[in-house]
This record gives structure tokens, sequence and C-alpha cells, in this order.
């Protein structure tokens, strides 16, 4: 198992005298295993890290219980995890921004730099992209990882590794709020209280919204994104029935126009809702991917100069997360609700419970 | 028949020695006839205009039909007509930018420029917008109407009074191409080949599109598309598994990726191939408004960052329209395929005509 | 004194059993007279305002100094202020936001609505711009004023009159924020910790300005700006010959790049230091009027891509300073250092204390 | 001359059985020499070009005469020119957009892509940018050059090796356009009919603008200005107390408000002119480098908000000049008045006619 070949290293024997770097890989459905994986060459402008902390996200969950996720298709063995935070043990000949010791939060997509797109700019859609976990690039839950030091961000003092994991998923919300540009005059409202629903959330208060209000049809993630600062929550149904209703109580309990709503599910009934309660001229923003197809009243919307913007993972989002971080504008640490240490037995536990575990928001990797 | 109080005048008997004032209303379903118009009285900042050129509108047609359009539903009898020029005869106390002889193209929509919409620059968007032939605001079919000075708009020389009036389509068009950001380098699809879909073409054209591709199921539309400038056509059908592969034809005919796509048709085939067809980063402009509710691969566009961009009316385009039609950067006299004068069988021909008439694109009436 | 036809009002005489309306006249260089000015016809869409709060800006005092100001030139007695807040009193027939007894601020300026920059929102802009105490039309210092009900703002409950005067200065401060894009990623640099350099950097803040550094020549005022909320002070001088040297300051005080310079002063030395310290890429923005001609190094600051954003006034800031002073995200009660009652005393001594009053920051009259 | 360890190649010899790679080196004021530069070793993305024309900029006439151009200082020979155009000779590995044989035009700078101007698409104010001919970087007159493959931009058929090379100059003036955001609706003022604001001049028509009025203190420039499709030319003096006067000619040759102006001088005068001429709102683009400290009055301008936008270079610019040169929206070739050979007497000959001929416009080698 593990073929040459691979993009990112790949499964292999230490070399004498070194110590054996291990990895979870997932080799079917269901089956994770820890083994070792073999480093790739250092590059001149490349770190060695030492992984600290690593999330599990949705994806991992979903490639685990099915090899796809979206349109990508897991056709070999591939190491998982892409939300992490290590220090460095050896930095590349060109490498003059960090040393070894540096404790850095990595940014996972490795993107070419010679197409338009990355060229413009927008080098989150760059279609030459290699990503953490995304086949058939190998990711991150690893005793060790190679990666650009131009992608590996040094953490604040304030900043704890954990922290510098959760820059990750954290960056979802944070590129949202810009697409939709969020900011102080910016009312929002949130469709879904998931882990997503609430990184952008957090994102949306530190980019100023004077006013959110968050909508799920769980009393208990509600509850949550109360205690983590939404100033109203609405608890809805999944019928789509309800929605006028709905949005009249949304709108009540916003007690002004929806300028932007983030739906962070992305299921008719959601984005139906999104559509609905958005203020003429403002905007929906479709971060969550439920449904594929969508039915969905789009004309009305559009014909309301309703805009639906979408988004594709992040871009430069690491400095702005750390500093938020740093200035203590968003505290991250409440999401992680679960740790887990780097054994075999522990790996399943985690992703179990990631996948079934109630009210786990984040599930941490301590190596 | 016609209340007293209706906001933009009603029908009435002329005053001694004056002319009596003539209006086509629309009565009933398929109903229409040409009837006294009362003018309301000239304000300060309004002027009286002698119509003489005013063409139909898809819109005009679906009140014919239906009594309604959209959301809008027609209770009373309703003067109708909105695309118009004409020649200013009278000019209120406070009128200083035009002189009684003038000729004028009219923008149909008066916002109030008290609310937050107006005074953002977004007034086509205003919840108090009195247009006209949208209930219960009468329309512009008629020998003369009163409207304020600062939306009737003094032709170049070298303009018509017909060019005037299609200064209305036209405006649907250049707002689509200033929303969507069209430039020298954005590459045009256009779902659609009816008139919205041409006048989008032609604004596109002159924002300095330098590739336009444009799709539609009948072959005459498609020949006149091309013709008028189109760079390429490809013709589509109406099955919705036809989408991938007519995708893959739009993709040889442009040669590039397709930046910008207008829907101007509106239907869940037509929005699927716009959608599809555009580029990451791109974006997709709905212009038509064929389906209400729409069954559409949303998800997987929005997580290719294409944006949806909605569009009502139009803002501010009346300078720019006469500008591109005074310069020949654009040319509306081809699409004026039928002309009628103003009387009852002539009026009943050319709403006829409109609706039915093969292969008119746009039917104009000679006051 | 007083001539017929003044656009705003002018002095007259109360009618017979009405109260008879006072006002703050400007009648020559360091002049200032509380006569009787009369109300003009309350319009439908006006309301009549009672005066409870009027603040002092700097350019009325420059008007009481000069009888000018920037082009404008006091050729007439004049009713000076423009920073207001009241009760309404009488409403006109057509308004339906307000009813008598409300608390309000004034946006103090009035457009035509008929221009292109109206239309296009940039009514801050238009020519045919009415504004208080701008000549030659009349102020609101005075008694009661008749004004449109759209410029009257309801004050939130929490929000004193005092604070619904005092938007008028922050207005200044939100719109060079708006105009500059701050947010959650802009490091911001404010040259002058006058009252303008202090409301921007309480906007800035607001608009969640990671870092601020101000600079000034004068201790307590940065000191006040300290209290106030900058993250750092720098001291400079008035001499060109420092530059370089206070821009390293600057950048070690900011430990990171200057992403927008706000110069709230306006002469040489300061716009200097502006174009020197921002980043490639970054912005300035000029708020401050020192000089008129400037003389500054433009070419270098051009060639690194660093624009330089005018600013005039301000456009929908009200309903944003209102939320901002609502949720408590901007505290402006610590500006106002002095208060006076509407004598002619108290008249005289609080333009004194506003012109040489060592630190007096903002000079309200309670009414 | 010429060390190891150059970044870009450097002089050398040739090994045995290779033909030796010539180039014009820069040895001292007014000295140029043809001498043999050694190619770097092609990497794996990287391409090997014959060099088949080489145009002259007023930068390599600075450096020839000053050995310097704004803060860079030649302080070892350097190889000089950067508008260049060539024939594949050789491909690295990886590369897989171009073979030998193909006709490119090549974008002189590599950037770094590592620091954060690079990934938020601003790569022209990368601080570790390598730019053809900018010391200590070699420049492109030679023989041969080794350049990344994506910069080398394959022409289209009927775009010829001269027009690939004038894709440079051209390139400067796309990007003053879109950072200036210039189309159907900006009318333009130029100041200065030289080479960059002809070229500003072509790319503004073919960006959409309606009107553009172009002025110079030179009559044969403003005819060629008029030749190559100036709407109207206005002949001014230097003379600052002018500015006034001129000012009204330039409005009544537009005919119109100057929406955009694009200083192309950059001298005090000019900028006064650009500042005063443009309407409120509107925006001023400094393009040329004429002075490095201006008076100018800047703040009666940033009243009006009137913006002062900078450019340095230009970037993502070569797709977009190729695509209006096949297209014929831009036509070049008329700027080319002047070739000349690759010998040691017609490089002199070249740049003294480039620095002192007169009516010359581009002068270009054909190798």
């Amino acid at each position: 198992m593990g073929k040459g070949g691979m993009s990112h290293g790949g499964a292999g024997e230490a070399k004498d005298g070194e110590e054996e770097n291990m990895a979870v890989w997932l080799l079917g459905v269901n089956t994770l295993k820890i083994q070792p994986f073999k480093l790739p060459t250092l590059g001149p402008h490349d770190v060695r890290v030492r992984m600290k902390a690593v999330g599990i996200c949705g994806s991992d969950v979903h490639y685990l219980k099915t090899m796809r996720c979206a349109d990508f298709v897991v056709e070999e063995p591939m190491v998982i995890g892409h939300e992490c935070g290590g220090i460095i043990e050896e930095v590349g000949g060109e490498v003059k921004s960090l040393v070894p010791g540096d404790r850095v939060a990595l940014e996972p997509g490795i993107s070419c730099w010679r197409c338009n797109l990355c060229k413009e700019g927008r080098y989150n859609l760059c279609p030459e992209m290699k990503f953490f976990a995304t086949p058939p690039v190998h990711g991150s839950l690893a005793n060790q990882v190679v990666h650009p030091a131009d992608l590996c961000f040094k953490l604040p003092d304030n900043v704890s590794l954990e922290e510098g994991a959760m820059c990750e998923p954290l960056s979802v919300g944070v590129h949202a709020c810009r697409r939709a540009n969020i900011g102080a005059e910016t009312n929002v409202l949130i469709v879904g209280a998931g882990p997503i629903g609430l990184v952008t959330m957090l994102a949306a208060r530190a980019f100023g919204a004077p006013r959110i209000v968050i909508i799920d049809v769980d009393d208990h993630r509600l509850s949550v994104a109360k205690d983590l600062g939404a100033d109203e929550i609405v608890k809805v149904s999944t019928n789509i029935q309800d929605v006028a209703e709905e949005v009249a109580q949304i709108h009540k309990a916003m007690g002004a126009g929806v300028d932007v709503t983030f739906d962070c599910a992305g299921f008719n009934k959601t984005m139906s809702t999104a559509l609905t309660a958005t203020r003429a001229g403002g905007k929906v923003c479709l971060v969550g991917m439920g449904h594929n197809e969508m039915t969905v009243p789009l004309t009305p919307a559009a014909a309301r100069e309703v805009d639906v913007i979408g988004i594709f993972r992040y871009k430069n989002t690491w400095p702005l997360c750390l500093e938020l971080l740093r200035s203590g504008k968003i505290d991250v640490k409440p999401l992680i609700t679960h740790r887990f240490g780097f054994s075999q037995k522990e790996v399943e536990e985690a992703f179990e419970t990631s996948a079934h575990g109630g009210n786990a928001i984040k599930v941490m990797f301590n190596l």
C-alpha cells in the first residue's frame, strides 16, 4: 500500500537511525489505521513540522464513511487530516521566516502560482491545488509533515497550538464574511448552528456585524450559539411549508432588515429561508453543501437583487485568524469539545465521536 | 371606471377648449380600449410630454393576457405602456433643463428619494416606486403624460424618438452588464435570444466584451442574434438531459472560459446551463424570469465561487443609453420589427403581433 | 437684516399668540447675536423640531473669525450651527415616520435628488446642496427649525440628545472609514488628535481596525487619544525634516504595516508623513484641510500604489452612528468637554471656549 | 565584469560547440556594448527564448544617461532591455503550455509568490520582484534569455513579434485603465501625448471610454494622438498660471464632465491641471513620474472626493493585451516609428534616436 510517485510523500520505511514517522491512513470505508508515512524531501522553501494538534473536519468523516466527498474519490490509501498546528523541526535552505522551535498553524493547500486564478489572487480556485487529505494528496494527521514555509504561520505567544489548528475551520467563516463584505453595518442571519455556522458567527461578530440572528432545528446547538454570542436564536423546522412563518419570526428577532444571510447548511429548506429572509439588495452566502441540486425560489430573490455568493475554502486567512485570536476578538476554545491522543484506539474513538457524538463540536487530537 | 385619487392622473373629461387626452386602457383580460385619460396637474418640477413612440413590452402582453405580472395585480382599469419617447409641450415653473419642443426619452419609474435604498443609490429597489403601467400606476401609451423633468432625457440630434423609446428595454441590458461588471476582459454567454437577450448582447458588446456566444432553441432568433453581432451561436434543446453536452459545445464555441453568463430566459434548464457553463470565479446574472421556483445545481456552482447576480429593472441608465446610441456603439433600430398607429384597431393588432407575431422582436406605436 | 426669499426661513416677527423663535445670527466678524428667526412654512414631508443640543464645529468658529470657510462667503446675516439634536413638535401631512415628542438627530444637508450625483448615491457631492449654516442657508442654533422628516433620525432610548448632536462630527469619521474601507484587517494611522482625528479613531475602532496609532504635536491631545482607545501614540514635530525618523517610530509603534492613514490635519508635513508611512497598496485618506495647495512626495507614494482618497462631509451615516451609539461600540460622551446655555453671554463664551479654550474638544449648547 | 552569483545569468564564455549568446551591456554612463551573456540553467518550469523584437523604453534611456532610475542604481554591468518578443527554443521538463517554435511575448517581472502582496493578487508590488533590466537583474536585449514559462504568452497568429514586444508599454496603459475602472461611461482626459499617454489612450478607447481628450505642449504629439483616435486635442503651456483657462478649454472640448484624468507626465503643472479638471467624485490616475515632490492643489480636489490613484507597472495584463491586439481593438503598429538591427553601431544609433530622435515614439530592435 502506498505507491511511489504520490505527490505528497507516501508510506515507507524509516531510514536507519531515524524515528519512524507515523500517520493515520484511510484504507477503506470505516477503516483508519496508524501506519508509517515516509516524508518527502525537504525543499529549499519547505519546513518539516512536528504535528501537535489536529482537528477532525466533517469532510474527514465523510471520506471515512464513503471514501468520497463532493467530486473527490479516494482511490488509494491516503493519510487523513488537514486542520493542524505544530512545531518547526527543520527548515529548508532558503527559509528566512521560520526557525526550528517556532510554533505554527498550517494552511493546508498548495496552489500552483502559475495559472490565471492564482495570479489574480483567487488561489483557492486554482485547478492545480494540492490540498491536505484531498485525494490523491496526503493529509496531516501524522507525527510530522513537510510543507512550504509560506503556508506555516507563526503563532502569537498567547495563541495555543490547538487554537492554531482551529484557524482552518475559522478560515471558512472568515472567507465567507470577506466575500459577503460583512462590516459594522451588516445585520447577519446565520442558518445552521453546526461547527461552520458557529465559526461564521464568530467571524461575523469580529467583522463588526451589529446584529446576528442564528437559526437551527436543534435546541442544544442554538443554546451553544447563544452562549457564543448570537444576539437572538430562532428554532425552525425541517418542513418547507414553514418558511414564510419562520421568516416572520426571524425578521422580528432581527428587528431590522437582514443584510446578509449565510446558509451554513445548504438544503432546499435552508436556502429557501435564506433567499426569502434577506432584504432587497442584500446577499445570501451559500456555505453549507447539503443538497447538490436545489429547488429554491431563486427568481423572486434575484428580482429583489439579492445576490447569491458562493465560497470555496479560503485564501489569505491565516494572518487575520491569528490576529483575531491574539487580540481576543475571537475565542475558539469553547468549540473544542473533545480531545484524543494519537493511538489506534483513540483515533477510532475520536472519529466516532465526531460522527455521532451528540454534542461534539470540534474533536481534536493532541499528538 | 377610473376613480379619483389615482396617483398618476386618471380617466376624465377634457376641459372646454382643451384637446381630449386619450390613452390605451387595460380593462380586463384581452381587453384594451382607447379612452380619455385625464392628466394630473403639472407640478413645478414636472413636464407635460406629447407621446410619439411607445413600444410594447413582454410585461404589457402579460398584463393583457392575465391581468397580472409577478406579484402585481391589475385591480382597476389601468393605462398600459412604459417604453416611450415624446416631445415636451409644457414645463413646470422650476424646470430649467428642458423647454417645449425638446425631444425626450422617458424613464418610467418615480422613486421616493426618502428611503435608505434611494439614498444609497439603489433607487430601482425603492419600495415606494411609482412605475408606468405597474398597478395601480397608469402607463404612458397615451397622447400625453405628465412626468418629472429629471426623468425625461433630451435626445441627441441623431437619435430618433423610437430609439428614445428603446432606451427602456436597452436599460435592462445595460443594468445587467453593469451589475455583472462587463468590460474588455469578460467573455459573455447569453442564454436566450429574445428581445431581452438581444439588448443584453448589444450592451455587453458596447461594454467591450471580447467574445459573446448566444444560445437559444429557435433558429430564427439565433440568426437574428448573429446578424446583430454575436460571435457564435449554439442551438440548444429544452431537454435538461442535454446540459452537459451543450455546455461542451458552448465552451468550444467560446474558445475560452465563460466569465459571465446572462440567463435571459430564467427556466430550470437555462439556469442549469448557465451555472454549469460559467468558469470558477465567474458570475451568472439572472435576467429572465421564466420559472419562479427553480431546480438547479446551485451548490456545485457556489463551490466554484460562481456568484448569482439578480437584477431588477435599472437605474441611471438613460444617459448612458443615449450616449451609446449617439455614438453608434449600439444600434437598436433593427430590433423594431413592426410599427402601428394609435387607433383601436391597430392597438389590438399590435398587441396580437407582439404576443404571437412569429418573428416580432419589438412592436412600436407611432402616435 | 434678513431679506425675503432666503431659502431656509429668515429673520422675522412672531405671529400673534405664537412663541417667538430665536436664533444665533452671525452678523459680522466676531459678532454673534441672538435675534428672532422666522420659521419657513412646514411642508408635507417636513417636521418642526425644538432644538435641545447644538455643538460648535470648527467651521462655525472659522465663519465667526473670517466670515468665510473654504469657498463659502457669508454675505448676509446667517444663523449659525449645524450639529444638533431636538424634539419633534409638529409633523407635515405626509410624514409617517415621526410623531411629536420623538427625540431626533438632524442630518444638516438637503440635496436635490435630481442630479446625477444624487441619483448615483453620492448625494454629499450634490451641487445644489442646501446645508445648515453654509451661506446662504441658515443654520440650526435656534429654538426651532423646520427640516425634512427623512433627515431627522429617531434616537434609540439609550442615546441622549447631546449624543444625537454628536452624530454630525462622528459622521465625518464614519464616512472616512467607509471610503477607506476600514475593517477587521486594516491597521490604521491617524495624523492629528483634534476632534476630527478623535471621531475618526472611534469610527475606525468600531469598524474593527485591529491596531490604531495616532500622532500629534500636543501631549494633552495624545493623552486624550490614548484614553479614548488608541493602541499607541507618537509625538511628532512640525518640522518637515523629521518625517523619515518619525515614520520609523510610527512603524515601530504599529508593529505591522500601515494599511490606511487618515490625515486629519491636512498640512504639508502631515500629508508627507501619511504618504511615506503607508504601505505599498495602502490608502491615505485626506480628511483635514489645513493647506490648500500642498507640497508633498506624491509620486513615490503613487509608485507604490498608495491611493489618496478625498472626503466631503458624509452620506447615509446617521443610522449607523445611532446604531454604534446604541450598542455602545462608540462612546462620544467623553468628547463633550464644555456645556453652555442659550443666552447672549453664554453664546459668546461658548464660541470663545471653542476657539481658544485650551483643552476643549466639543463645546455643546443645551437649549 | 559580470560576477558569478548574479540572479539572472551573467557574462560568460560559450561552451564548446554552442553558439555564443550576446547581449547589450550597460557599462557606464552613455556606454553600451554588445558582449557575451551566459544564460542561467534552464529550470523545469523555464523556457529558453530566442529574442526577435526588443523595444527601447524611457527607463532604458534614463539608465543609459544616468545609471539610475527612481531608486534603482546600476552598480555593476547590466544587460539592458525589457520590452520583448521571441521564439521558444527549449522548454523545461515541467512545461506543458509551450513548445519550441512558439512565438511569445515576455512579461518581464518574476515575483516571489510567497509574500502577502503576491498572494492577494497584487504581485506587481512584490518586494522581492526580479524584473528585466532593473538592477541588479539583467534585461532581455540579448540573443536569448531564460524565463519562466508562465510569463511567456503565446502570440495569436495575427499578432507579430514586434506587437508582442509592445505588450509591455501597452500593459502600463491597460493597468492604469483597470485601476481607474475605465468603461463605457467614463469620459477620459489624458495629460501628455508621449508613448505612455498614447498607450493609455489606446487602452482607454478599448475599454470603452466614450470621449477622450488629450493635451500636450507639442503640436506634433497632439497630431499623432488625433490620428490614433483622440476625440479632441488641446494644446497647453508649461506655465502654471494657465491652469484655470486651460481647464475651461478642456471642459469645452469634452462637452461633458471629466470622469477620469490620467496624468502621463507627472509634473506640478500637469497634476494641477488633472486635479482641477476632474469632476467631483472622479479619479486622477498618476502614471507619469516627472516630479518627485509635487506642489499641487490636493485639498480642493480631495474636498470634491476626487481620488488620486497610483500605479506601478502592471499585473495580469499580457492575456488582455494579446486579445486586444488579436481582435484589432488596439493597433500598436503606428507607434513603432524606428527599427534597428543588433550591431554595436545600430544599438548606439537606436538609443540616440530614442533619446533625441524628434518624432520617435517607439524604437524597436529586430534581432
